[in-house]
């Protein structure tokens, strides 16, 4: 099975970052050749003259699921965003989850993501979504100690069963995940990380996304979250630590030791008015690995990734008054390659090369918002001028998930009708 | 001529802010009914059922004629900024002035915004490029001291020339500009104010953009910027001040008192890392009417008014580390109401009511990204969720200048192909 993409600009994303003119073949589920003119015969032809052709952007922290809860906790002071959060969310059934799910990958798949770090619980139901919608989920299942949790049964045992049972899924991975030192005994993250070492899956957690947050851990063990999460052996280069942005110099340094990486949340930190700033040049130079991530809708309320590169350089470079931090070409790697290290597939995704999962995002380069158009600004173009729906066309591991703005995989128009009644229902919670 | 849209999901934006459901009725240029369903018959139907109607977006501070310059200048700190702008912007030619604003306008028109205030020279060449595009223009020109400025002739009498001869134009209007204090002698600004006045036109200029604007300022003449316009006679109800992010409280005590109003900048502010935060709730209180700008394109890169005010909402509650400031309605109400009292327009836009100009967006109510979609979250979905290529027609004083995504009044491919070559020229210029 033979598709190809004729005509395009190429954003690589390769080592060279190089930006050609040409073709993108793709066979079944891989890249065989990105640039010279293919003069074979194609089961699939796309004309992508004028366009913009990229990797697909990597999500590396959302809650997917909750995509049917946007515009229900908006504006709020944080106390009162998380019993406002908790209330809608004890009580949710497989099938609203699935919904959910469902319409948020429809969402990413319009925006032109292609892989999501997720972390919740009843990750098998997402799994079936995901797989259904046609994009890459890497589904954390989340652990945290039985006193603060809904889920029936033992968390950590839920994930290990989830693992378990979910080896096996085309584009999906199981990942295990930890909800935050707040609610984590130094058992339960210990407990986690043993799982994730004996799987050879991410370990995805919250970290340090609030003053308070570390404080009150330091309060009780006498060291910060990130210190203490280091001396019980929990970092490794398999770590995700979501938002990251309460840090001190020393708490960077330590963690760049480990290999691990960070899913930066810009739209969340600042629309929950959290205050911290994740310290991105900073954690670049100690070698920590800097990702992306929307977080889930109820504080952000998209998981729109165009939007959240752009963002992230507009904090960066405003909090520390310096407009040259986080230039263009840094933030789409972070949406791109650094995403595909983050969860240990960097030979596998974020670029368009042979060899790499097609994982392709074609973007209308027709759309006024994105001309001119030239070699030169052209990735400028794509982290502070484009739109997530200039995305027209989507492919997931060789398969063409949405083409010219239609979707494939889903039955778009039943997901999003069934939302509104499930947001009803949720609406009946608070 | 009447036209209908029928079914729709209508934001008012009235006084007290209601979202009905029903059908909205043009008669020639304005609103005659919104609400009742319409019974008679129409020239044009427009199916809205399960979309939202809301009123146009006011973008109050921006270049337009500068679109072609997207990716020219960014990741720079504010002095380089400065030289490679200047250096860009010495010698344009009208026809590249009326390219750079017909994309300009394609872009507003795909992205909701049918009034824009604009601020450059030219702008007769502006003018008859937008009133093509069909939109409506609050055309601004730049008056400053001689010997700072490119233009031919004297600022002033060029600014007054065009006002005379651009009186009665269908949609747009002229209005006076100024650069800034920081090129502005007390004789330039004084009579900029007395043109404004005589003309009954707006007075746009930038203030307090930056710190070391503020600062040499004081040093020259002793008082801040607003003070020192303040005292000389220069600020009123007919007053924009862009950006206003560089203010004492008692600069903004003294703006209240005079009527005037704000363009806050906040996309423009946080890429060029000029470290000011307009102090919207402030000035709120205070009676300053504050608006929404996107700046020109080689600060944004982008004239995106609904990226423009999710971001407004970012940076006051993540700068201000309270996440209930500026709501959702409140920044909806910034994009619209405000933006209409600040060019003097309250009695004729900003809201959908019988008698208003007929200046009208309907977003896809189809779109995963803006579901689910209920009474309760359409405004936080309008303003934090939605994106804005959600925008599929558009309607200004009454003819519809973009329908299902096919823009009416210009051919949007030429222009978009011409502003490939004008870039070119231009990067030529650095």
């Amino acid at each position: 099975m033979i598709t190809v993409i004729r005509g395009a600009r190429i954003v690589t994303q390769d080592a060279s970052r190089r930006i050609i003119e040409g073709d993108v073949v793709v066979k079944d589920e891989r890249i065989i050749s990105a640039g010279p003119v293919f003069k074979g015969s194609a089961d699939t032809e796309i004309d992508a003259s004028g366009d913009i052709v990229m990797p697909g952007l990597i999500n590396t922290h959302t809650h997917v699921a909750m995509s049917v809860m946007k515009g229900m906790a908006d504006d709020l002071r944080f106390p009162d965003f998380l019993d406002r959060v908790f209330a809608i969310d004890r009580d949710r059934t497989d099938n609203d989850i699935a919904i959910g799910t469902k319409l948020g990958c429809a969402e990413m798949i319009r925006s032109g993501t292609t892989t999501f770090v997720d972390l919740y619980y009843s990750e098998d139901v997402i799994a079936k979504a995901t797989e259904e919608a046609g994009i890459r989920g890497i589904l954390c299942w989340c652990v945290l100690d039985e006193q603060f949790t809904t889920q029936k049964g033992n968390p950590l045992d839920n994930c290990r069963r989830f693992c378990g049972s979910h080896k096996k899924m085309r584009k999906s991975r199981p990942g295990v995940g930890l909800q935050g030192v707040y609610v984590c005994s130094e058992d339960t993250c210990k407990g986690a990380k043993r799982l994730s070492d004996e799987l050879k899956v991410p370990l995805h957690f919250h970290l340090s996304e609030t003053r308070s947050e570390v404080n009150e851990h330091k309060r009780k063990t006498g060291r910060r979250p990130a210190e203490w999460l280091n001396d019980i052996g929990v970092l490794s280069e398999r770590s995700i630590a979501a938002h990251s942005a309460w840090l001190t110099m020393n708490e960077v340094r330590t963690m760049g030791k480990t290999g691990m990486s960070i899913a930066s949340c810009p739209v969340s930190n600042m629309k929950l008015a959290t205050g911290g700033v994740a310290p991105i040049p900073e954690l670049t130079e100690n070698s920590v690995n800097v990702s992306l991530g929307t977080d889930g809708s109820t504080t952000n309320n998209s998981l729109d990734m165009f939007s959240e590169m752009k963002i992230l350089g507009l904090l960066q470079k405003s909090s520390r008054w310096d407009a040259s931090v986080t230039n263009a070409q840094t933030l789409l790697d972070i949406a791109t390659v650094n995403g595909a290290g983050a969860i240990g597939m960097g030979k596998d995704l974020g670029s368009i090369e042979p060899g790499k999962y097609a994982d392709i995002i074609i973007l209308d380069g027709k759309a006024p918002n994105l001309r001119p158009l030239l070699p030169e600004n052209t990735i400028s173009n794509i982290v502070y001028s484009a739109n997530a729906l200039n995305v027209k066309t989507v492919i997931c591991q060789g398969d063409i998930v949405m083409k010219d703005r239609k979707i494939k995989t889903l039955n778009e128009r039943k997901v999003i009708d069934a939302s509104e009644g499930v947001q009803r229902v949720l609406r009946g919670n608070i």
